[in-house]
């Protein structure tokens, strides 16, 4: 049996009227009713309930039309904020943003290394704590933490499925774990497919687009976002662009592929091919027992940028490679914009978006169908953690909201630590989706 | 602006209720308002009029569960056909199904081969006429022709946007000058997108399930299903899995890219590599100037079955090089499950599912969260032209009815030649989805 479609519910009529003010800017009554299908009695029922809680406020009239100016409505975008939190190995980023998806606070530092989860939890929750303190954010406004980081995960139950980077972590609690410390609710999600949410919540992205994000932080991934919302699959591990084989006959990864994209064109690739270029690694201090990825891939990226023709070949041997798995993602997706995100492409990105732009406009199979754009992120290196905030934002306000009560807004997500002691075993089960 | 939801329409709560019904075979009231989550009076409503239109018919009375036995619903399979017709260059299979999904009739035939279009499609209108009055089935109760092959394709407009086989296919308007000849509605749309939903349709696939389908015929494409609908992308030029890269390295391929699945695993690449096999082409008397690549792929594939050492080192590396597409496929959209459909998989279907499964559990990046199944499609050789009709069905009866009249059946399609002319520059237009 298909899922219970729940047709006419008040809650998901709120939903679609608050995003479609969102994405409106400012909206009138009759402008929403026209956009949504919806009758002008729901919509004014849906407004009076979003204006009750204080998340929508009138903003002014707009242009007659012939009789009197409507009202316009649009978000109180201090109504409510989230957080997103970036867990990475070499960088972190924590965020907070409004109901608009606006920037209030941002901080990064160095990643959490080879910290267990133990360690890395308690440090990331000092650091959110700090954040909201300096931001002065009321905590009773704040939906929530969105948890990004690579996969595979299992994102139900708030979890890692990877011994990356140290044994620890594998099947860890981490979004429970940081919930509790916290004493917000956290959600966990892939930190390429938060970027790619993020870019549409917060971007000039169409809201029509079939649009690809791909992520380059340490390692790739990638996000795919059809119509405003995340492809997620059968367990929310999809778009895992850095582990596809770009040469069948190519080395083992770790991950059990072969000639997997990111051990070619990732940034421990090509700090790797960069030791081995003779005189490189002197010219440009590289360690040689280094493990900071992103550190020396910034330098070999910054020395490509000023000129330097061995570093510039290597980014540009990098960026072909991203181009064979672009190409990839775009005929398997019939993508029509591919948005490159995160640290590793905020250091060299007209190289990269330059080179993808070219592989996608000449080896596409459906590139006689319609163009596709390959475009930076407008939040760069920040894209995952704003994206992780956005996330929340998204499901705690526009969808996903069949198990709440009707007409009421959950401000508190459940708990997702009370899903994991009743998993059954690893190798029965299936992840719903 | 989003697309407009059309919340609560008549129509749209008709086409869930059929499509329940279709997919329990009997079903209660009770039981559909539990399903649908639709309201007694609602479901009681959709009911009437499904039955007024002879689509649905009662069937008896089911268990009691206390009280008075509730009567059972199920489809009336002869209300209403559709005709799928799977157009290809060495072998083409046209069947009609019933409302249901069963079919009813079938035929196939040596394929179009290097005809022109002009003389293709008369040819198999003939053939659509020949079985619509061998199977005696009204004209009036047929809802129309799914016309399935490869992209990429302009499927609104109707054409196929590659000079395959010849260069008078390419921009032609297939479907639009099909239906003209048989006077009935002819959709087009991708084969193994057909062959995935077809799948749904009639076989035993979890409607929960995210799945692919691998259509391997001449060429091989692909299929992605999510909750029982066809993934599409941008321009429903998606999956195609023949024409990605698994050698960075490799050979340019016509259609722009290099290192094409196609080229290392199809049946042509087969075929060639059976040419260059010391004693094997004469042994098994192909043709090195052949062009009917499927028949002596087959003669490769039943060698490879009967024990034929050299052959089955062929089959073999064939099914590798898919399996490595197969994890990317699955990698990239998360299924949990791959359907094998098409004549070349018919052919030697338990070295393909063996090896690919092996491939499959052995390299996906998120085996880890659940397992991938790797199965024979129940439609075999005809999964495409089934499919076709499939497409047809699900089209007329439970989706895609936005522009209908509400509370209307529409019987017939608006053909597909109106929008045709229409079309704005090809490098200009973006083909909604």
């Amino acid at each position: 049996m298909p899922t219970s479609p729940v047709w006419g519910s008040r809650l998901k009529t709120r939903g679609v009227v608050l995003d479609l003010i969102r994405a409106a800017r400012t909206i009138s009554r009759v402008e929403l009713a026209a956009s949504s299908g919806l009758t002008p009695p729901t919509i004014s029922e849906a407004v009076r309930d979003l204006m009750t809680d204080g998340l929508v406020v009138e903003a002014g009239r707009g242009a007659s039309t012939g009789g009197k100016p409507p009202t316009l409505l649009q978000l109180n975008p201090n109504a409510r904020y989230s957080v997103g939190v970036q867990l990475e190995r070499n960088a972190c980023v924590i965020v907070i943003v409004d109901l608009a998806g606006r920037q209030v606070a941002r901080t990064s530092f160095r990643g959490t290394a080879q910290m267990p989860p133990q360690q890395a939890l308690p440090f990331l929750a000092t650091h959110v704590n700090g954040l909201l303190d300096a931001a002065a954010v009321d905590r009773d406004r704040v939906l929530g933490v969105g948890l990004v980081s690579y996969g595979p995960q299992d994102r139900h139950a708030g979890l890692l499925l990877t011994p990356q980077p140290t044994d620890e972590w594998f099947d860890y609690p981490v979004a429970p774990r940081l919930a509790e410390i916290l004493g917000m609710p956290v959600v966990l999600d892939n930190d390429a497919a938060a970027a790619a949410i993020g870019e549409y919540w917060i971007g000039t992205v169409d809201p029509r687009s079939t649009y690809g994000c791909i992520y380059m932080a340490t390692g790739i991934g990638g996000g795919v976002v059809v119509a405003g919302e995340v492809y997620r699959g059968s367990s929310s591990n999809s778009v895992e662009i850095g582990h596809i084989s770009i040469d069948v006959h190519g080395d083992e990864c770790p991950c059990g592929n072969r000639g997997c994209l990111e051990n070619y064109a990732g940034p421990a690739a090509v700090v790797r091919q960069a030791l081995d270029t003779p005189g490189l690694a002197d010219q440009l201090v590289l360690d040689p027992a280094g493990t900071d990825f992103l550190s020396e891939f910034a330098r070999i990226a910054a020395a490509a940028n000023a000129g330097n023709a061995d570093a510039r070949h290597l980014i540009e041997q990098s960026a072909r490679y991203l181009g064979c798995a672009a190409v990839t993602i775009t005929s398997l997706f019939d993508l029509d914009l591919i948005v490159l995100a995160g640290p590793s492409f905020a250091v060299a990105g007209s190289i990269y978006q330059t080179l993808i732009q070219q592989e996608v406009d000449r080896r596409t199979f459906a590139r006689r169908a319609h163009p596709v754009r390959v475009v930076p992120s407008v939040s760069g290196s920040d894209a995952a953690a704003v994206g992780g905030a956005v996330l929340v934002l998204q499901s705690e306000l526009t969808v996903g909201h069949a198990h709440a009560e009707d007409g009421m807004l959950p401000v508190r997500i459940t708990s997702a630590g009370s899903t994991s002691s009743t998993r059954s075993p690893r190798d029965q089960r299936s992840i719903p989706e």
